[in-house]
């Protein structure tokens, strides 16, 4: 696997949240309007413009060639445009970045496998270029977190596809503005969230739908990853800086993801209140002083997030978060049912109902079927997830990307597009995983008060039944 | 491994919480008051009664030859029997219970084990007769829930120390009234959790001690445990009547209790803020219309509870309980230091920092040394408790007790007793285990608010330095 980081465009750190003055002195500032309401905290929601409708299974017209812009391309995005080597019908047109080594490596790899070198863009403000051009159909963004937002927002009034790197946004203000924009726009916005492609996951999701867990009564997602190997290779060390200022779950995506897919979150559920928890800062501050020799009392966040969240359904989700201590490298991914439970870390376990209590001993207190090894992976075969049929797992672990997973992502979203389909996550998917970064600061700057979570749908949570991934005819 | 469980006193079912009416019609009923400061939940904390003093490091005069009499000897009670059986120094003078047949077995398994029989006290009441004898020095309890704190408060009255099955109590009201009993009469209370004597969890304690993962700063802590081959074998059905008539977490000692130690809490530490969250019940209506063709819509407890706690230290815990769904049995127990990790389940797991990033690979992305099978249990061996010698634990494993936890944890509690120490766990150490069963109602009734915990030590909680286990010269 190629450890590499996401590297920055920006020179200058500034935080995308917090640019709006709080309406209400009596809570910590936010990007949006606070109210009290019986203990909860409520997020202002705007009013859905005029003339606007919802992008609720939002398609557009099929794409037979996809004309690529990819921003940012000094680490995730240069495994992006290799992998983009292996999609047939799509055409890399440019390729952005702030260093021109990075464009080289990109140019090389596409004359190595075979394709016409792409338009090369360096520089602070050359990625606007890339999003005016009248012949690109999608820009696919993996710049550092604060340039996600301006990026995005750009390319959709340019006409164009996005597709973008976690965590999208880190503010309601800027989750609404790209809801917004995609509903006007009628552009997709996607966030390239990989970790719902991940082989477990996406079988565990299948044996869910399946029926055979009952009914999914809460799940847990983290990212729990020591970065201590990776600091130093983040552009002008961009994201323990981003720790160093902000509060919260800064990066809850690949933990909620694959969670709220399998709670069928805005397709008949979604959640509802938010509490979050963290502990003070310990290693962040050593870590700053170790790097610059500086001292950091106001390290703001913790080192550990915990943050629960309910749902109108009843159902309730534990995320958490934590890259400052050496623990092993924890998603979590537990889905626990009615009728049986799949757990994914340190092993992989699947449980299901068995009546009485033979199997009762000291290994397995509760008397479960437990499964596990070469007999999980047996009945993870029969739960193949659709998307996943045997020749694309085989293409996409020879080529790669976090194992496999970032090529079924994109080939995914080359699919969806291709057949003019709705793509498997939409932008009420990246605010509803996405919005845990501020609402969990919100939650914890305000003693760990309960946060509602708004209903970033506007009412349509529960018109669809069921998450599904679209296929063509 | 033997699997049974408490045997009831109380005929009648009945609630030891909510038996005072709430002073503020505000909130949702608890047994002491409860007000709100900066959107807080705060609850009474009752002033020590003049003349009274702390039972922080409290002792009791040495006792040579330990009389006990044991109060509810169903399950959970005649395995304590047998168990003392091992212990020299002690005289089993009385067992209790509302079945003859109970009684009866003691009596055989002391005959077989070469004692003298006990004396029997069966029936309704029969219990404060055995508190009442002068000659006998400890009571034990292992009845249901409901009857803990009636008996263990008589108990102490009649100048007797109480060894108390769990939780020991299930209000704020009942736990101040044991710490007050308590520190009134200088008769210790302590609570029977074993968890603290499993084997991984005293191994971890000391090597969290040796400062090996540095500084704790989270912890994680469970009941899940899949009760559904045990239901049935409840007196009366009186655990899942406890669930059908009150949320929150109603079980959360064995979670709780191996992580406070590690946290120091109340050596150092104090717990001072919880938010709770539960899942809606859905398994638990269901248990009861299979076992008695009653509907239940009023069934309260949810499926799942998780609950998150903040101490003064600004470290967090996270505890779960979950007895209905079919998932792995899990006590969770992660410690989360700043230099490293362990975790029991469902594989027994140690991390420490490693520098540089040789180890990094896909399956250890955050490269630190992940120490687990034969070099683990070489670490622990090193790291062995200073309670669990080896010819102890040999002695424990093959008398039993889940696994061996519970001789360990009868051992040092005669051990104390026959030397006149504090006891390993005191009065303080049972309010602060217990007091999750209300406080986590009080949050989720209250909207998932952020509730106070008491500093149940009233102002003592940072004059003692660290946990630690009392031995004679």
């Amino acid at each position: 696997m190629r450890i590499r980081v996401i590297i920055a465009l920006a020179a200058i750190f500034a935080i995308g949240a917090c640019k709006e003055a709080p309406k209400k002195a009596t809570f910590a500032p936010a990007s949006v309007e606070i109210t009290e309401e019986n203990g909860i905290l409520k997020t202002a929601v705007p009013e859905r413009p005029a003339g606007q409708k919802s992008a609720l299974g939002m398609t557009a017209e099929p794409i037979e060639n996809i004309r690529i812009g990819f921003i940012g391309v000094g680490m995730r995005g240069s495994d992006a445009v290799y992998r983009f080597t292996y999609l047939p019908g799509v055409e890399i047109k440019a390729v952005c970045d702030l260093l021109q080594e990075n464009v080289d490596w990109c140019n090389a790899t596409l004359l190595k496998r075979g394709f016409p070198e792409a338009d090369t863009y360096v520089g602070e403000d050359s990625w606007k270029k890339v999003c005016e051009r009248d012949d690109i159909d999608l820009i696919y963004i993996c710049t550092d977190w604060l340039n996600h937002v301006p990026m995005s927002l750009y390319a959709m009034e340019q006409g164009k596809h996005v597709a973008v790197e976690v965590p999208a946004a880190a503010s309601l203000k800027d989750i609404w503005d790209l809801i917004n924009t995609s509903e006007r726009t009628r552009k997709h916005c996607m966030m390239l969230e990989n970790c719902v492609y991940d082989f477990f996951e996406m079988s565990a999701l299948t044996l869910a739908q399946s029926g055979a867990l009952g009914e999914i009564i809460h799940a847990e997602g983290a990212y729990i990853h020591n970065l201590d190997p990776f600091w130093d290779e983040y552009w002008n060390n961009w994201r323990m800086n981003f720790n160093e200022v902000t509060r919260g779950d800064v990066y809850p995506t690949h933990g909620i993801g694959p969670i709220c897919q399998a709670l069928n979150i805005h397709r008949g559920d979604r959640m509802t209140t938010l509490v979050s928890m963290d502990t003070d800062p310990f290693n962040g501050p050593k870590h700053v002083k170790a790097k610059t020799g500086r001292d950091c009392p106001e390290f703001k966040n913790g080192d550990e997030t915990s943050t629960i969240i309910r749902t109108e359904k009843g159902k309730t989700m534990l995320i958490e978060h934590d890259v400052m201590t050496p623990r092993p490298y924890d998603r979590m991914y537990q889905l626990v049912g009615t009728d049986g439970y799949a757990g994914k870390y340190p092993i992989e376990i699947v449980c299901l109902r068995e009546e009485g209590a033979e199997n009762v001993n000291y290994d397995n207190l509760g008397g479960e079927k437990i499964i596990k090894g070469a007999e999980l992976d047996a009945l993870l075969e029969q739960h193949r997830n659709p998307v996943n049929t045997p020749e694309l797992e085989a293409l996409a672990k020879t080529i790669g990307g976090h194992g496999g997973m970032d090529f079924i992502m994109d080939y995914r979203l080359v699919y969806c597009l291709h057949n003019g389909l709705p793509l498997d996550m939409d932008v009420y998917d990246l605010a509803e995983w996405c919005c845990l970064v501020e609402l969990s600061r919100i939650s914890i700057e305000n003693g760990n008060r309960p946060v509602e979570v708004p209903d970033f749908t506007r009412g349509e949570w529960d018109k669809v039944a069921g998450y599904s991934y679209a296929f063509a005819e």
